[in-house]
């Protein structure tokens, strides 16, 4: 301490003033501060920009009569939940986002925040209410016009009229621009003809469509005039009011599925079903009396994802929902890990905490980073999603920022809670696997997340593709001669140099001095630097591999991006992996509680570490670390693990989930109190002398 | 090709003679090869030692009235589950571990072989027949002596007689060393007296508890005299003919679980129940009519180790039905991912099949090497189990060794079935959520796998103790000299240079020739060494840091060890990768179709250099690789992935499971015949005239 104290008097800088090794009080800035999780304003800041929503939803998502039943039949669960959205039809909790005049908020972002909290209450309360208001509503609202909201949002928000999602077809999955359905207008009669062609071509996986749904927004190529305009969405009713399927109208029951049972998913299908002109949502398409079709938007690709964009709002709350369904398996499985003990190397009464074992720590802290980074990184994405459907961002720019964000933070955060579910569940052994414990049933529901709205897969590699065009634009506008020295710089970046990398190389120059190193680690500006280089060299990488696709016939250009997949998805995991590490680190400026900001500042390390640390083969192949700092990565994240260890009951706290939430025995107390009776029993017959002997002692 | 085939001739190594780049004929020692699978012979090789065994155990597998039916209630699913293990008791699959004098066969292998293919049916039904028959009819076998077998193992045998494994108790899981049930001598009138102290060590999580069983082996400390002499395994009626539990037991049902639904768990307890002495199962441990302990084995905690190794069976057992539930998710995710269309980026109008993604075979195909080679793994460690348990291997050596590698395979296969099922289902999208296509169900029920027959994690960590006891044995037999010489060594490997290593860091040397370090890469006994070289020194590397604990107060070298427990324990790991690599390595050697083996061979080197990959930041940190050499690891891994890429459909075929088997609609061939329809509807437009056109095109 007095060694690190000297060297920060003689050159001051960021990571010096942080030298701290133990879980004592840490001189910052010269003051001392005892690091201490002031839970309540730390529950305050996570809550986020709409924390009063939250708050309110959090209280509807606590009411038994919201929550899921485990192990009712999907028939009997399917009903449940259908009644719980007759609930939220009436109380309006999922209702902010429509018009002010219908009975809405015209609020987005407060409408996603209280929306996603649902997942607390039952994953198929949430989702099932993501299909009627968010996306069978919200497509009218966004891809129709006043005539329709006027016309059709009344009855889809007060539930009189359930609605599917017609999107999806069992042959193109993410691949919506090539659906099979079509929708061609016949002038004599003034309709669409809406029409499966062929058995792939059914909708498939679609909400209320197997049994509650009585109409739906169904998306179809648009053929007029003998020209297919592409992709478009049409109001279509499909079941009379026995429920019986309209004429021309058939489907299936999905069936069971490997969760989210409470939602009756099923299937679609058309034979020349006749609607009129009037049921295309033509905000942004529209064909006239004689078949002309007209649209704002000129360019085909860019009315398709245009209209695609205004369903953003489904990635968005997914990565909401992830990360509450994250925060909650870890505040079970780490208030868990803090009372059950096992095995006593230590002492020879006493077992071990499970939590104090560092295996347990390196199974859970990291993912709790993770998490912290995600809330932090979801809150900015909502922010950025209410300016723009607010009107408050109106730019191209801020559209296709909103959709990359989405594209690269729904990926890694629905991801990341199927592996923090299951590493919560094994780190609460066969506890874990009991349905009483909700983990289990959390994580079947969860699993579709990764593959709906987008497969993760095909969203990372749309990410990596606009941060090819960025990149491909930077250099469109430099001349020959800046290219040129970006060539020579690659080149000399792969013998163990970097480009935008100079202040990074001359930090971690190895000068000898362990401690320095590590200090360097610690610095923002290092953690930055390190994981913005690796997302640029990698892009760049590719850019210069891909460079000559362009001249290249279509088949040979796809042959050689296809060999570079891999790669590129991987950069745009690691893209998204910065926008979280960036938001941490914004709310981090924010947090003013010196303790609490001292313990985040570990937990943000612990975060950008364990993204260096997982990427290492990385940074040294690329000449961006030593040997010797490698090592002490992984050195500094075991120090970090211990320091945090003291704060992780505050840390999981500070999410705000009470047992009314967490609903699971073994996070209740009951654990401790079985602990705490078997030691007690133990001490008991020591003392009183009525204890067996060990064998061992009994022979000495 | 020609230049290789020169350098060869001039400096012939195993690595020259298989240079080959491209997927058509391959020179192999100067003969020409057609890489392609012969699907017969392999699937015979997989089968293994027991082949016969499996084929009858499929039989009995693809029979319906075996199968699980997805979407029943959990009281249905235990009564079908508990007919269907009539059936197994009635044909004798499940008995051939008995002794043949009632009617079994002392096939030990066999009958594991047997047993873990029932996971293919229906994991319930394997795991509830691996309660009664591997665990409570195993104890009897195991624990118990000639008048048990007699008394307790025809009912065991046909199923008169349901038991439960009461061992794992609430507050103690994988510690069964600590369990608090006591087993209390009583010489007045010669009873054990079983007594469960606290709530802690009520029984848990025991299947046929909950409803099924009248009996069960229970584990308790015998106390005798006033000594406690450790847990011993007792056998103790628990319910009468009605099904209410006996006076002084009581228990209660586990309720749903994650999965295994089958199967009734549930919990145990006892108050002062009192059995004959005689039902102590007194195979290592006896107390005579005057209460005096007796037992062949002196040492208590060598005795606790050899009963419960007697045990290791439901660790081989799990070894192997999660690779065949492995093998099985992959042969429906390839033979889907081969037929599937989505996207067209090289085509005007034909979408590329999935799996020609680099991404989906990047998914996958490491997937299937590791499958491949814990199948392997699997039939080595069969055999060892079949030699200790006939009484060919009767060393303690051949103990331990079967011990260690029960430990360190069965973490190892139950992770990779979690993480293999999980991969296979979002490969499949939305279809592989449905229960229909199989993948989800298996994934429910395999996840207890990771924790039940010992916690992985607790596994692993048994490893790595024993690979630290062999570490020092190797160096208490050395003189002073030889440890000074291995302390100089190990220096000098943390400066870029090796221990056992020489060989490879010649091979490995910088000669600036890609062609050579690809080379190397492939050869058989390079990525054998480098494989060993990394378990050998992170062993040692530990061993080091811990070489002080044996001075240190208990309590401090608990907390030493507990400093570097996430490096043992990926030790272990790195030990357990090493088995099945050699395990696939000596299959490759006995394979004898030419084309065969190369396929197998890029399949193996795909094993091997995924594991270099996975771990490359060691291998460079410990200046194991170049930067370039580490490089050229990804780029190589690449070339073989496409390699693979045509044999991939034979490689799941050669597994040999049929749509009996599958039973999953997605790889029936029905998402052929859909694309196929597809793809017709719109050739048959587009040559008729009636295709509308494109936007864009219309435009022209």
């Amino acid at each position: 301490m007095v060694d690190t104290a000297q060297r920060s008097k003689a050159r001051p800088t960021v990571s010096d003033t942080n030298p701290n090794t133990d879980t004592g009080p840490v001189a910052v800035g010269g003051v001392t501060v005892q690091p201490a999780v002031d839970v309540a304003s730390l529950g305050r800041q996570l809550l986020g920009t709409w924390a009063d929503v939250r708050i309110q939803a959090r209280e509807l998502s606590a009411r038994p009569d919201m929550q899921r039943i485990e192990g009712l039949s999907m028939a009997d669960h399917r009903a449940r939940v259908f009644d719980q959205l007759h609930v939220l039809a009436e109380n309006g909790h999922v209702l902010r986002a429509f018009p002010t005049h219908l009975g809405g908020a015209d609020d987005h972002g407060g409408n996603i925040a209280g929306f996603e909290e649902l997942v607390i209450a039952d994953p198929s309360l949430q989702i099932k209410g993501g299909v009627q208001w968010g996306l069978f509503g919200a497509a009218v609202l966004h891809l129709g016009t006043e005539e329709h909201h006027n016309k059709y949002l009344p009855g889809i928000m007060d539930l009189s009229v359930p609605g599917a999602f017609a999107m999806t077809e069992i042959g193109h999955g993410s691949d919506v621009a090539s659906i099979g359905t079509t929708a061609t207008f016949d002038p004599e009669t003034d309709e669409f003809v809406i029409h499966t062609p062929f058995r792939a071509a059914w909708k498939d996986y679609l909400g209320n469509a197997a049994k509650d749904g009585i109409a739906a927004v169904l998306f179809a190529q648009l053929i007029t005039q003998g020209v297919n305009h592409g992709v478009h969405a049409f109001y279509i009713p499909i079941r009379d009011e026995t429920g019986a399927f309209l004429p021309g109208i058939g489907g299936e029951d999905d069936g069971l599925k490997g969760g989210l049972n409470g939602i009756d998913n099923g299937r679609l299908h058309f034979d020349h079903v006749r609607i009129p002109r009037a049921n295309l949502l033509n905000r942004y398409g529209d064909v006239t009396e004689d078949g002309t079709y007209t649209s704002s938007i000129s360019s085909p690709g860019r009315r398709f994802f245009t209209m695609l964009g205004t369903l953003v709002q489904g990635r968005v709350s997914l990565d909401g929902a992830a990360t509450a369904a994250s925060a909650l398996a870890l505040t079970i499985a780490i208030t868990y890990g803090g009372q059950r003990r096992q095995f006593n190397a230590g002492s020879a009464t006493d077992e071990e905490v499970i939590l104090d074992y560092q295996r347990h720590q390196r199974r859970l802290f990291p993912r709790l980073a993770t998490t912290y980074a995600q809330t932090f990184a979801h809150d900015e994405f909502l922010v950025k999603f209410d300016d723009v459907f607010s009107g408050k961002a109106t730019t191209d720019a801020d559209r296709q920022d909103l959709e990359t964000l989405a594209a690269a933070l729904k990926p890694l955060s629905t991801w990341h809670a199927l592996d923090t579910l299951q590493e919560a569940r094994e780190a609460c052994g066969g506890a874990g696997f009991l349905a009483a414990n909700r983990i289990v049933g959390l994580r079947a529901d969860l699993d579709v997340y990764a593959t709906f709205e987008g497969d993760n897969n095909v969203l990372l590699q749309l990410v990596a593709k606009r941060l090819l065009t960025d990149f491909s634009r930077k250099f469109a506008k430099a001349d020959a001669g800046a290219l040129a020295w970006y060539v020579v710089a690659q080149a000399a970046g792969r013998a163990y140099s970097g480009t935008g990398l100079r202040s990074l190389t001359q930090l971690m120059a190895d000068r000898g001095s362990t401690a320095r190193s590590v200090g360097a680690l610690r610095d923002t500006e290092v953690q930055r630097e390190m994981l913005t280089d690796r997302v640029e060299t990698m892009i760049a990488d590719a850019a210069g591999k891909l460079r000559r696709a362009t001249k290249l016939p279509k088949k040979e250009a796809a042959d050689l991006f296809n060999a570079h997949q891999n790669e590129l998805i991987e950069a745009a995991r690691a893209h998204g992996e910065l926008l979280q590490w960036e938001a941490f680190t914004r709310a981090l400026e924010k947090t003013e509680d010196p303790g609490t900001k001292q313990v985040l500042t570990w937990l943000r390390d612990l975060f950008g570490l364990g993204l260096v640390e997982k990427n290492i083969g990385w940074y040294l192949i690329n000449g961006r670390l030593s040997a010797k700092r490698a090592q002490a990565v992984t050195a500094y994240i075991d120090r970090l693990i211990a320091r945090i260890r003291p704060h992780a009951q505050s840390l999981v706290d500070s999410f705000g989930y009470t047992q009314d939430h967490l609903r699971a025995p073994i996070a209740s107390g009951l654990e401790r109190e079985r602990q705490t009776e078997a030691r007690e029993y133990y001490a008991a017959a020591r003392a009183s002398g009525t204890a067996p002997r060990e064998e061992k002692s009994g022979k000495k």
